[in-house]
């Protein structure tokens, strides 16, 4: 302690890119989470939580030319010189896991996992280096039934949090079907590889850069990735950004790809079907989309709940098949003022060396990530959340001796399950306590002196009504209703019960 | 790719002292940690969710010397230099907060906090570098009434998640009353320090020596404490353990505090006032025990709940007021065979300079934490834990062109809230099906193949049963009854229900 004294005082403050949440934000995301975990767990998906710890080199992201880790996880080294990190999501660690532990999993494994993940990344608005995630994985199994099921589970999920149907919609694209679309354009994989010159890069590297603009769709509309495909585009600010060069008839196929959705699944898949002609590939990721589509409409999903839409851009250059994306599709108000749909709230898709690094083996696995936070607030912005922001009922404390009867109060109405707390400040101050109710946003407080002791009775207080009032003293609803009333001890549970449910629904 | 190929490929294993968690495991933990969460919730404490990641500072666990924190946490250096560590409790992460926000904060702060935290220590079995806590903590008042509130409270959450009254007990000593009892010894602190010398270390450090005696009061038991306080002890291995030697009328004093406990709280608080003589501190603590149970009488909290008794010594040392320890009380086996007490799954108590480091102000606390992987173990040990280690009913693909039609299938099942899945496998080898559903712990299975189809129905196979059978063919309760039947396709949900509830309660 003496030696302590010496050193200045710590500073109180949350690191820098981290964040507290406190009261309602935790209960709300918790019970999120255990609505979803429910869902998942219904289509015989278990749980699988690993440690926040791996090891870099089971993490994949050490790199061979460097002695500490790259900046993207926060790393140290343990006693024995092993580079250990936090995990930056839950795939990598299911790949570990997967890995270590496949023998004694079934295959194929239904896996879902929710938690803390850690980026070491600048933070900003909005973006924190410890955020949460929550993935469903199935692993080993090509069966396009993998992907619908997952589709259909994330639709369940979405309803069984509270967006209602109507309010999004599952759309499933496939990486496949691109790929047959770029075969019609460049050749396949193998003549790309072939005719390869540094000279003449017309190949891969045009392919990257063609997937590239296909990656800002979203942004820039079916005209925009015509023009960038082409010559080049001058956007809204002026600046001209430099085009791929496609000749015109290598850019369609592309546009027709991205525009082939049509009023029904049947529709579209056809359309794709002429997008990729005679591609082996374009064929089979059309064929895979058939399949999904098939199963869910035989499910009862119609496509006001999932549907097939080639515009679906996100993260086809990552998975290696189908890709998915639940979008909400009520409007919110951007930071104008203009409206605008809320947008993504989970992604997903088919991806398959998640294994191999670690065994050489490729196994075939299908996923998806629900947006934690994103979703927590589409829901309270659709004011959807369970109330867990109410505050306890505050039993007030007039005469420190009576505590054990203060205390009997809150028994009672916490019996009842009404959520309820006796005053454990100084009590002399009876202002402190009514600031104190205050700031626990209590809707009623509760007051007894010896007075009301004596009596039988006891004195409640509305404070919502009485926040109201003080708000806008003359409205005429407000005017004839007390904010106070005095009532029978035995009554208390009842009448406060009264009060709550007034504000109720 | 390519260049990865060069390097071997990484180890698939779980960091050193770190442990995955499957299946029932995390969903039994989440669902007891839920189950706390809405007593704490209900008692009018808030959730608090700090991240997991502290500025070393803030932890305080930086030792000015090295440029390297201590061995206890895994800390790294950020950008800025700054050391950063993962929380080693739910405690430290309190003060921060409570420090940093104590002018948005009510005061008094009601607060529950539940998470994993990190250790840098050496593992061992059952013993791993990271763990969950569940900490309820109230800051900011130094109400006795506080303190039986978390009492309380505690029963409640105990009782709540499945421990029946009787199996468990809440037991309550002071840390004042033994202050006051060593004070008989010693003198104040006052006297002790103005008495202090190197050459005659009587004061202080006899002191330090007989608190670590009395934290062996658990192991030893009274007449050990004696013989540690007075001239040494022989342990059963034969070593001779040198004692405090301590005059016989110093120990009484300890043995008497320790063994205080009467066949009344009112005949304990008696024997304590008795041991503590006329010492402030001690008789402080005395009338703090006395008002504890008072208030826990009012409520109905009898002994059998919540008792003072003194000869809880585990945290002594750190706390500074009133500590308690949850208990349960039934017998389990240990590792040799033998039955013995289950033991200790939560404990708490006062103490006061959690938030000092930061301001400079000293804040008076109390709080409780919950050992969760032990509560946990009590409750499978008790049978108590909710069925979700059930496995999913699987449908089995006897044919894979109709996957819809099995779809359909697990959605009935799962709109009844069984929880259904398909095999999703390569269908070929019906026996892998089989294989798969064990492994799934699957209670039931269901069969279709175009027969079946053809003529409106399904087999169901009850796996339980099954498994039965094959253990031990000859039993006689088993041998009438089929494991496997066949229904209507109209009655899969009804006939699946029967089979389940057959193995319900």
């Amino acid at each position: 302690m003496a030696k302590q004294k010496k050193q200045p005082r710590p500073k109180a403050v949350t690191p820098k890119g981290f964040r507290d949440y406190f009261g309602a934000e935790v209960e709300d995301r918790r019970h999120m989470l255990d609505q979803i975990a429910g869902v998942y767990h219904a289509y015989g998906f278990d749980a699988l939580e690993s440690s926040g710890v791996e090891t870099v080199e089971a993490l994949g992201k050490f790199l061979p030319d460097v002695d500490r880790p790259n900046d993207g996880v926060f790393a140290w080294q343990d006693e024995d010189d092993t580079w250990m990190a936090l995990r930056y999501d839950l795939t990598a660690p299911l790949a570990r896991v997967y890995a270590q532990h496949r023998n004694d999993l079934p295959t194929p494994y239904r896996r879902y996992a929710m938690g803390p993940v850690w980026r070491n990344e600048k933070p900003g608005p909005g973006r924190y280096r410890q955020f949460y995630q929550c993935d469903a994985d199935t692993v080993g199994t090509a069966s396009m039934a993998a992907d619908a099921e997952i589709c259909a589970m994330l639709s369940d999920a979405l309803e069984e949090v509270g967006i209602p149907r109507g309010d999004y919609v599952v759309r499933i694209n496939n990486r496949k079907v691109l790929n047959g679309v770029l075969d019609q354009i460049f050749g396949t994989i193998e003549e790309v590889a072939a005719s390869l010159s540094t000279d003449n890069p017309t190949g891969q590297e045009k392919k990257d850069a063609v997937l590239r603009t296909i990656d800002k769709f979203d942004k820039v509309g079916a005209e925009g990735v015509r023009e960038l495909l082409g010559d080049g585009r001058r956007d809204a600010s002026g600046a001209f950004i430099e085009g791929v060069k496609l000749a015109p008839e290598s850019i369609e196929p592309v546009v027709q790809f991205l525009t082939a959705r049509g009023s029904t699944n049947e529709a579209t898949l056809n359309n794709l079907h002429a997008a990729v002609g005679e591609s082996l590939v374009g064929t089979q990721g059309v064929s895979e989309l058939r399949q999904i589509a098939d199963l869910l409409a035989a499910q009862g999903y119609g496509p006001d709940r999932i549907v097939i839409d080639p515009s679906v851009v996100r993260g086809l250059g990552y998975y290696t098949g189908p890709v998915f994306e639940a979008e909400l599709t009520f409007e919110i108000l951007d930071d104008k003022g203009r409206p605008r749909q809320f947008g993504s709230v989970a992604g997903g898709g088919r991806y398959d060396d998640l294994v191999a690094r670690f065994t050489g083996q490729a196994v075939p696995a299908v996923g998806v990530s629900i947006g934690v936070d994103r979703l927590l607030a589409a829901l309270r912005e659709k004011g959807r959340l369970k109330d867990t922001a109410k505050g306890p009922v505050v039993v007030t404390v007039m005469d420190r001796d009576r505590m054990a009867e203060y205390q009997s109060m809150v028994a009672e109405l916490r019996q009842a399950g009404i959520r309820a707390e006796v005053y454990l400040g100084n009590p002399m101050n009876f202002g402190n306590q009514m600031k104190y109710a205050d700031k626990r946003h209590s809707p009623v407080a509760v007051i007894a002196g010896s007075d009301e002791f004596e009596a039988g009775k006891v004195q409640i207080k509305d404070l919502i009504l009485g926040a109201k009032i003080a708000e806008n003293a003359t409205l005429e609803e407000w005017k004839d209703r007390p904010s106070q009333i005095e009532v029978s001890r035995g009554d208390l549970v009842a009448e406060v019960r009264k009060m709550l449910d007034q504000y109720d629904g």
